[in-house]
């Protein structure tokens, strides 16, 4: 079976960008805010947005399963207030969980959180626990920057974040660790804050013992890890400077980098450099790069090419990257998959 | 000849430290400011500084020629105002100065400039003219960030840049883009502020068309382009959908990476990827990652032996990544050699 970790429901059907442009209409004159009830999408528009999407480029591309969260660019959680992005987290992570209950062979839901730049992130925990118990997700994604490129937020480390880390721990729910659209104009939305704040996470890890007071949390680094495996050298430099453990035993037990890496240079680096049981399989397809590679004629977030094309990789390694790894770094996707005799 | 792109003073006498920190207490207390004059450093300091550190290395690795310029998580342009700036770029550059007059065979000089955060950037000019005509100097450090991780100025590719450009267009010297220490305390400053950094601007370039109104403005990204070439195909499709040209065309007359990648797979992309006449060969020596690798047994920053042992250069691209590239981009360090023969 193949896993892909990181998808967005970016083929959302309109109405649903059109109640998140009333409800910010409504910041300003409340009168225009929506009701959650006035969206409304029947399960044959949902159906209709995946299998002409997501759906049918898995069958094109042999992925079997997508962990499936919101839109990572349009949570924006800069916007409004706490029960802006509360209403709005609940939106969407309905939605998904009414893809993965409409295609349950092919989605299972992750959520995004109700955060809010400033608001202390235990705010998020009903929401992610409803998402779990009742949704039945297996994941979550945490932003470390809901101020939007603006780095507001204490670094991940810091015990502001503990209460989520708790429910995750107590849950077995990994978090992505995935930003949102960057209002900053320095920072491009896909083409620097993502990568940047990739990199800054695996950092605010590295130079802190976050892992001696969580030994079971597990972080996803998206996007191959942003500039970590490129740059593993100064990495590893780095914490020995900084009179950390190897990488291995410091961070590896926690941290995965998924594969979203959209050319065979940075995929051959990734599996060359990190540890086969920290990569897993993921494309984020119809997401920042759409198109396709004039270099190879294939779209560049096919990204299952690139694993399969990558010289030292073994049947067992591309086994462990497809599934194998995520059902440990995923438990509740492995025990749902087990009931279902997968 | 081997020259090094990317070398700080980051082995100063301490009597700049302890100005600097004069200077710093002085923004409080004004009655302890001192004065430039306040500085003593005799030439033999500045000898030993260098002869026990970044010649000696230079020598054991062979390296002839270092471009060279004041430490750069010391610049700090977010402390203090203007003024602070200038005086104390002013003390740096001077101190390069005086390093390349004692060691003209192996160092020459490359400014930092009196940036101030809000403050228009025409106001470095007048230092970096001095530095280029007083001193001799080839190149200038431009920090996109002078907020230290705040990003409040505008992209690389906003009018607010164009004064410092059409300078370094007359006078023909290339920008390093390099920020300083991060005062945000989400960004490690070597480990994740320099990296995103690098990936911003070429991104700010990317989105923009910055080359057009200056075809012969030459920027180095420094720390072998972030994560910019682990994600090639991200940034040729990003270009693609943003309907820019290739990449070749649209930034690679004018963008340039260093080799500051410290270890045998990152230079082995970046070789792979990147055009070999837009890599240019850097250590940045005693600088972030000082320790050496227990997996080589050499030192993590000494970047000459993954150059030499990256496969697929030829003799000829080793002599473009050593030499070639950095007489092109540096038309006064090539003018400066000419002129004494080398």
């Amino acid at each position: 079976m193949i896993i892909d970790c990181h998808g967005h429901y970016t083929t959302a059907p309109k109405a649903l960008e059109d109640w998140r442009n009333r409800q910010i209409a409504g910041l300003k004159d409340a009168a225009l805010t929506p009701k959650a009830s006035g969206l409304r999408i029947s399960d044959d528009d949902l159906r209709e947005s995946i299998q002409s999407n997501q759906l049918k480029k898995m069958r094109e591309r042999g992925s079997d399963l997508t962990i499936f969260s919101p839109r990572a660019s349009f949570m924006a959680h800069h916007i409004g207030d706490f029960n802006t992005s509360a209403a709005w987290a609940a939106i969407c992570n309905e939605l998904c969980a009414r893809v993965a209950r409409l295609f349950p062979d092919h989605f299972i839901g992750a959520a995004m959180l109700p955060q809010s730049p400033g608001v202390d992130p235990r705010t998020s925990i009903p929401e992610l626990e409803k998402c779990v118990k009742d949704y039945g997700f297996v994941a979550i994604n945490l932003n470390p920057d809901p101020s939007g490129g603006h780095w507001k937020e204490p670094p991940l480390s810091d015990r502001h974040w503990y209460p989520i880390y708790e429910k995750m721990v107590e849950l077995e729910v990994p978090a992505m660790i995935h930003v949102s659209t960057s209002c900053n104009p320095c920072f491009h939305t896909t083409g620097a804050h993502y990568l940047n704040a990739d990199t800054t996470a695996f950092m605010q890890c590295l130079t802190a013992d976050l892992f001696k007071d969580f030994p079971t949390l597990k972080f996803v680094i998206p996007h191959g890890g942003g500039a970590v495996p490129y740059h593993w050298g100064r990495f590893r430099g780095l914490a020995q400077e900084l009179g950390k453990p190897l990488l291995g035993d410091h961070l590896l037990r926690n941290i995965f980098f998924d594969t979203c890496v959209y050319h065979q240079p940075g995929i051959d680096l990734l599996t060359r450099v990190v540890p086969i049981d920290n990569i897993l399989f993921a494309s984020e397809m119809i997401g920042a790069v759409r198109g396709v590679d004039p270099e190879t004629g294939s779209y560049y977030d096919d990204t299952r090419r690139y694993i399969e094309a990558a010289a030292g990789l073994s049947a067992a390694d591309r086994a462990r990257i497809y599934e194998g790894n995520a059902r440990r770094v995923y438990p509740r996707l492995h025990g749902t998959l087990k009931a279902r005799g997968r």
